[in-house]
């Protein structure tokens, strides 16, 4: 891992951990690079409990949001973190984010791209942000899209985040990764969302859920917390995975 | 891969050539041990030129039959390699075949099993053989399943063999496996099979059209020639594959 | 049903009749309130007959379905019922669209919202409005949506009609609706719309097939006549339906 | 529910607990009668830890599972417990084993019946169990299939079990039953087996997910633990759930 | 179609007539040869209205169903008509049917064969008999497969009945006949079956239905009443059908 | 074929030579008249050999582009060919080009369009190009849609181009052609495009292996080359094809 980047796309400000935090660090404390992009603060489809203080405001959430992404982003690592504040619910993807995108993507040059799954049921943000990505990493692959500055970036792997509701979502994990020596701070980085705190003690019972998969399916008894992740591509390479 | 085991269970006495000879040899080159089973000789079912000689018998199919396939799975280096010898088209599962395949396997004790993949629209043989594997693996890992002197084996990957007509399959590739380094060794054990002479050639593109697959889905030019999978379960471990 | 609200959400002038008409008359019937939202006349792609005439302009055809439309609701005895005129073929989603129909949810509080379903293979329009009113339904749930005037509403249950070609269009039953004791209404509401006078015997026969495929499914021999929909979220409660 | 009746078929001796047992409850505190055959008792597919003791025999495993089910069985309030002692891993249906389902059906004359889901990607017992259960049910509300003493039954609902590993598996929830005021039950029957102890956290956790899901799906707070379950059939019925 | 060679094999005695009359009329209308095999009477399964007289007998059933069968084939015109006389509900495949089934092929030697879709919803019958008569077409198509005064077929197209509740049954019609000309034969051919006269009435709007689809999908209105059947393989030829 | 009209729409400069060239001329061969549209010249995502020379222009590039694609229509024999030059990598679909679609869509009249299939897992291009040209087809057909100098279309047969990576696009073969008489003009065309010359080996061998699929499924041995479509539509007429 030790010379891999990735680059985490997360339609909200803690997307991210939720989904991806184990992996996130895992990577980080084997010597990757990770880069974080998240398109919104998620201020009106994921603060649900800010909102219910009377007279609360956009810029008031913001801060918060702000705040306990940033310390998230921190408490895992994370090298590159940038919040690029785009309205959510919905996320409206314009040719302007379009080549934002592309142009970051060949910047960092990912060797693994994360985001979100194809369709999540209960969430079509989520599904306009994979497609999104899922374009822009088609475009910054060809060096006839050109962008001053840039050349084109080659084929990286791209794995989807579950999504909340997986079976109404048609997720299939593909991939399960073993967090078991990071889920302490995967657990501190969940800790940091107040407006979302429902929502860690899902994510631990879901860790420990995929840990039981993960020893289920490889027969290794040493996994105790896993995050799993959609394909979107075969895997490929020199050995069967 | 040095210390890997692979059980390779193929339906008729060819199969494992034009569907994972390349990733055998690569194996076997990287250190692995091989073990293939063939449940049959394939004379009902694939051996149609063999047939167009007038006054054939069994046993003259057979003979041939062995002989291609033994020829073959030398010049593989297949280390374990066995012909059960049942009939084809249709292949019979009995309970005393279950607690045959059940007891390699225990004996094996693979890291990986390779078999057909669930649903091969053009041969109702390899969807049984597909389903009798799993079902025979299933109970291997049981250790309630009781057979005198085995124990349980642990979950074992299982893969998928490409079917001949993919898409009317609904097979979908889930590995991809360059087969660069070994490729010549392929071709040399497929053209010991003068029965299905006209499969050599479809093989030999179907090698080239996966080693674009595999450049285009990684970037990887070195791949030249491919073999592909389905995966029966998703990868796990400690990162994406 | 009798303290339940339903918003039925119609990409076109007739489809609310056709696919939910009798769902619509039972619901009345038991004394629910019902709110329907006619998007377009579908003067351009559901007006076939109406063209046939020689010189015909868009203001005729938009006053012929006008007519059409408003006396089948009121034979179905529909409380609130709203002709938004938007142009069909294509209907165009537009920010301020989405703003109208999220506050009307809002204004509506829905415990039923009954729309087209996901997937018509014959009507671009009919996907477009099953995705639009989707969209809008989570965005009037969540409480950081704030459009002034209104409160978020709680989660309801959403069904989809029914397409024209229903295996083409990926269409399941999920719910199978008894309307037998409403069927007339359906019949004198369907006879109103004199363009697309060779839908009323299809939708008739439509009726009599989902009761015979109720009375097959549920041993009730009373079902004479039914309507299906397709279910976009599991049935919750406190027993199995 | 006062009066409705249920068949539960179980492949093994604890499915039926992990997977319905809050639902079997529920049922039985609204008055409903419910019957549960488990055709095996599970002693060499899910009797692992069991077996870990050396010298260990079948009989004993079957006694000790014996009294953990009947156990359960009594502290979820079953009426009507059967344990039809087949082997497991396989179960194999025999005719006569049909025959005797059909008899059961026919006098118990179910509402309902609960067994497992079409395919479970773990376990092949589950899937010949699923296909066996079905056919039964077909059978029996044939009234050309005579058997003495029996009358053939009208349809029934049918639903299927979660499976373990649901997306690996195709299952989708079609129905979530709120199990909040008898899972104190569930879980108390749940702690008779010893020799699955690892299941009881994953189906305790698995209760609290759906219930998070039944929440967000219904918008309804009061649901704090769930069980969810794959329709066979649609929701038939005089309005939509 | 005048040389063409059809193989119709149904489960039981009517299938055919409701699912693929209107299509062998045209077919003999055209001058084809047309060869049906019932499998069985469809006692047990298929003659609910029979069974309702007090102290009907098996074989009672089997000559009303006999006779009627045989009329409607007569008036169909078809040429070949045979009868197995199997048991139904379950139809139990065993070798020696198999074996028959396959020399049949080969002593028709059919250009299609038209069976049922793989899979029906309400009837297992019906899955069982399309995988048997898919595995003895391959079969029949292998030269090895030596059968004593036959020799190989090559291969033909297949065609899958319409079940009777399609989305549930997942299927996908693929190839819609126009039987208008015909219609009045499969109407008198229907009429013959007292046992199940209100499939009548459904499977005369369902050819109602598909003639509306077929003019919708073709913009042909001669089109008045259609079957579909759902293509076991591609279209292959000289152009796109 | 010989009184046929077809239209073919072609996301980029090539994609109708590779995906359907056979087929053009097949149809040309046979007296009908081909129609065909390439919206754009693939500047961007379909050049990549022409911006590996240094300081490469767009100009520079649509010229090449241009002539390549003008000369293998020739080869083919197209009767009219237009170049629309949108951009692409992405394209965007704007109402000025559905109106453009829809008047050339209404102005040809064809029997059969050929365009992308609904998904390429590799080009988001293609996917947005199968949509618009689905939508376009659905508003010619519809005589609602008014648009000066031009009348409704009727229902036309749509097919689905092969996509690069078919089993990943969940593409289908619906329709196998035989293009063994054209074979020739087919790679003639194909070598005109010397900026994607690694392209023109592949399509080679997709022919020599969809010709090996249509022996296989049809049993005719005459059959070398071939293309295979997706049917948007299942086959209406007077028989089984």
């Amino acid at each position: 891992m030790s010379n891999k980047k990735l680059l985490v796309v997360s339609a909200h400000a803690a997307d991210y951990v939720w989904r991806s935090g184990g992996t996130i660090a895992k990577y980080i404390e084997g010597g990757a690079e990770v880069h974080v992009v998240c398109l919104s603060f998620g201020i009106r489809g994921e603060s649900n409990d800010l909102w219910k203080t009377p007279g609360r405001t956009y810029d008031e959430v913001k801060e918060i949001r702000r705040g306990e992404t940033t310390k998230a982003a921190n408490i895992l690592g994370i090298q590159h973190f940038e919040l690029w504040d785009q309205q959510d619910y919905p996320i409206r993807v314009t040719e302007e984010l379009e080549d934002r995108l592309v142009r970051k993507i060949r910047e960092v040059r990912p060797d693994i791209i994360i985001t979100h799954d194809r369709f999540d049921i209960m969430n079509p943000d989520h599904n306009d942000v994979s497609a999104f990505v899922y374009r822009c990493a088609v475009m910054s692959n060809s060096n006839g899209v050109r962008i001053e500055g840039t050349t084109a970036t080659k084929q990286m792997k791209i794995f989807g985040f579950e999504p909340h509701q997986t079976e109404l979502s048609n997720y299939k994990p593909g991939s399960i990764v073993d967090i078991t020596s990071v889920y302490d701070k995967k657990v501190a980085a969940m800790e940091c969302f107040k407006a979302q705190s429902h929502l860690i003690e899902y994510y631990k019972q879901r860790a420990i859920m995929r840990g039981n998969h993960a020893r289920r399916l490889s027969g290794n008894q040493s996994y105790k917390y896993a995050e799993s992740f959609m394909n979107y591509y075969p895997a490929v390479g020199p050995e069967l995975y």
